[in-house]
């Protein structure tokens, strides 16, 4: 075997094994290899074991020093691109004011929509790169970007092409998502943009290739579930995917319209309830949570203990986006769900590689394998659970995508 | 006026004035300077104001462009000095087991004081070198650390001189302090014990000047109340200053001990009740709140709100240690303060600096005035409400200490 690097003094080499999305039990299995080696050809791992164990040939090689290696993450839901601020925001509702005084004041997620569709698109790509290189800083190799805070079909248009130009520009995997996120204020104009959604957005958005999934936010304040039925049915007969925000602060019915559409993920699940949990145990649809939120709003955790205990793939994402989820780092996510959601190390792991990978759609990623992409982190610790044990710090000591190292 | 260096660019200069610990509705009062200028000389803050208000010479400047600056933040509670982990404990506890169960299995506090008294003093200074770093490159240029794995006096002496030693190598300003954590799990041993620390580890620590004050941990399954008071005494008669870890687990008579015996500060208060909040406005002794622990162990958060609104001088750190908060960012200790204990960002940020510093006993340290040494942050953004608002990442751009930038 000839490889063009050889990756040696891995203290272990930590990874989900098989394709499919792990359920229940199976987010505690992963395999472990001590004083590992990975070889690399052509971008690809050619072949990953004990390091006495390699026999071929190779052309450089670089000893990481006794550090544990873990796939790079996926962050399945971020928000990545936006204008504006929402400090005052923070201000007011950190000072105790409510949250319907901040939006009656003209603060809320519409101060984002204001500036987003205010700004010009360089403006939005310069604003949104250094986001997602504190992203890919903090481990994640592929990262969900979702529109959103566009409300007119132009300016949705308008991010989604700056998502494309800023995919061009990094070395991460970047997804992009149609975000159907606010309705009109005025409820007689629901209907009329829900028709320009079906008839002229999505097309348009399909055609462009611009995404590869529509999400909907599913809120009592915001989209009801038979206005999401409709909007994700012409998703899915343009061929894409489909995903939910749902059941965050009430039950609401998302849940069970995402997984009977056969949704990547319905995300949130804050406000779902324990009979619901058992609806994703033998769905493919993953169950996405954002511990980020939690924190900075307040609201309870997710029950992400519960949902895996009920047999639910569970992915878990920063949610990046200035309102309600200013978290930086998706390995931070981990660590939170980990405190705040219930979820062991070993689930963290798996949630924030091949289950988030597979709330979007990916087969191929999120795991090390022969044969796979060569995307996978180098942690400042020998034992790779400092990952997830971490707070505040940065664990994460390299990120190599496509067998190379990144300057980042 | 002849500056050596002048700072441009100032977005916003940002501090706490005047001196004396910030009590109650006094902590949300900061003084805001836009497009401010910075003089330094001598390592000193010659001059500060409005940068076009400037009319001196300087030899050098450096434009920060168009960045909030705010000052050096305080840690005034860390244990950074141990050997070994608690890795396993973590897995045990985020897997179900129960804090007891993790105890008689050899694990929990135990485990990292067989860890630390069997490093050597270069083992423990190349282990804690590093995290002192960490809290330095988030914002920290004043540390506080503590012994208190040493269990025996021989080995609490020698974490102390790695303390010293630590001091000497980093340019932050390190406050060492004695803590007399567990006692010894043989009852009859206890009074032995105390008289040791009384009669010969006080003196020593105190004669060689190893530590600035003396702290215990007063707690039901540590050392009580009055055996608390016969060591602070002790403390106290030998020039040192004192403090409690105290109300942590329940109300336990710590806080009253402490304000009574003017102690620096009384730290934990996760489980203090309402009555005792009052206690603090009258006194110079400072609250110190601790949230990283409450995320970490998932206890409840200490009444930080309340607190205050009870006329409290608050103070926030980041109690560093592997079993209850390994938490590597002083400005994340300031992030989570806002979420879990319900400060502002106004009040984060005294906590963090002015009330912090009075925690050590500094009168001239957190706040950015002429004549006080010119430790400051410039900050990623233009917004000082940033280094509280993010979260995951590292709000903090530059450290300056003694008007000279790091490399860190």
């Amino acid at each position: 075997m000839n490889a063009d690097l050889l990756i040696t003094g891995i203290s272990q080499l930590v990874t989900a094994q098989g394709s499919g999305a792990k359920h229940g039990a199976a987010m505690r299995e992963l395999h472990v290899v001590e004083r590992a080696a990975i070889a690399i050809s052509n971008s690809r791992i050619l072949w990953m074991g004990r390091e006495h164990d390699w026999k071929g040939d190779t052309l450089a090689s670089v000893d990481v020093g006794d550090r544990a290696v873990v796939p790079g993450l996926i962050d399945p839901h971020t928000h990545a691109v936006w204008a504006g601020d929402r400090l005052a925001d923070f201000d007011a509702r950190t000072s105790g004011e409510t949250y319907e005084a901040i939006l009656a004041a003209g603060g809320g997620i519409r101060r984002t929509i204001r500036a987003t569709a205010a700004a010009t698109k360089d403006e939005l790509l310069s604003l949104a790169e250094p986001r997602i290189r504190a992203l890919l800083r903090s481990g994640a190799t592929t990262i969900e970007v979702k529109s959103g805070y566009g409300f007119t079909p132009t300016v949705e248009i308008a991010m989604l092409e700056v998502i494309q130009t800023l995919a061009a520009r990094t070395p991460a995997s970047l997804l992009p998502t149609l975000l159907i996120h606010i309705p009109p204020s005025d409820i007689a104009e629901r209907s009329r943009y829900i028709a320009e959604i079906c008839t002229e957005l999505i097309p348009e958005v399909a055609r462009r290739k611009l995404a590869t999934a529509v999400d909907i936010f599913v809120e009592k304040e915001a989209w009801h579930a038979d206005e999401a039925a409709l909007v994700l049915q012409s998703a899915k007969q343009h061929g894409l995917a489909v995903k939910l925000h749902t059941e965050q602060f009430q039950r609401i019915g998302g849940l069970e319209l995402g997984v009977e559409m056969s949704a990547l993920s319905v995300d949130h699940l804050e406000a779902c309830s324990p009979d619901q949990l058992a609806t994703f145990a033998t769905s493919s649809t993953i169950a996405t949570i954002l511990p980020g939120v939690s924190l900075h709003l307040g609201i309870p955790a997710a029950p992400g203990r519960q949902l895996i205990d009920a047999g639910a793939a569970v992915a878990v994402g920063t949610d990046l986006n200035p309102g309600s989820s200013p978290l930086f780092s998706t390995a931070a996510a981990l660590a939170l769900a980990v405190r705040l959601n219930g979820l062991t190390a070993q689930e963290a792991l798996v949630a924030g590689t091949v289950n988030a990978a597979h709330a979007l759609g990916l087969a191929d990623a999120g795991r090390l394998e022969v044969g796979l992409q060569a995307d996978f982190l180098v942690l400042e610790g020998s034992d790779w659970r400092e990952l997830v044990y971490t707070l505040g710090g940065n664990p994460v000591r390299e990120v190599w995508i496509r067998g190379e190292r990144l300057e980042v």
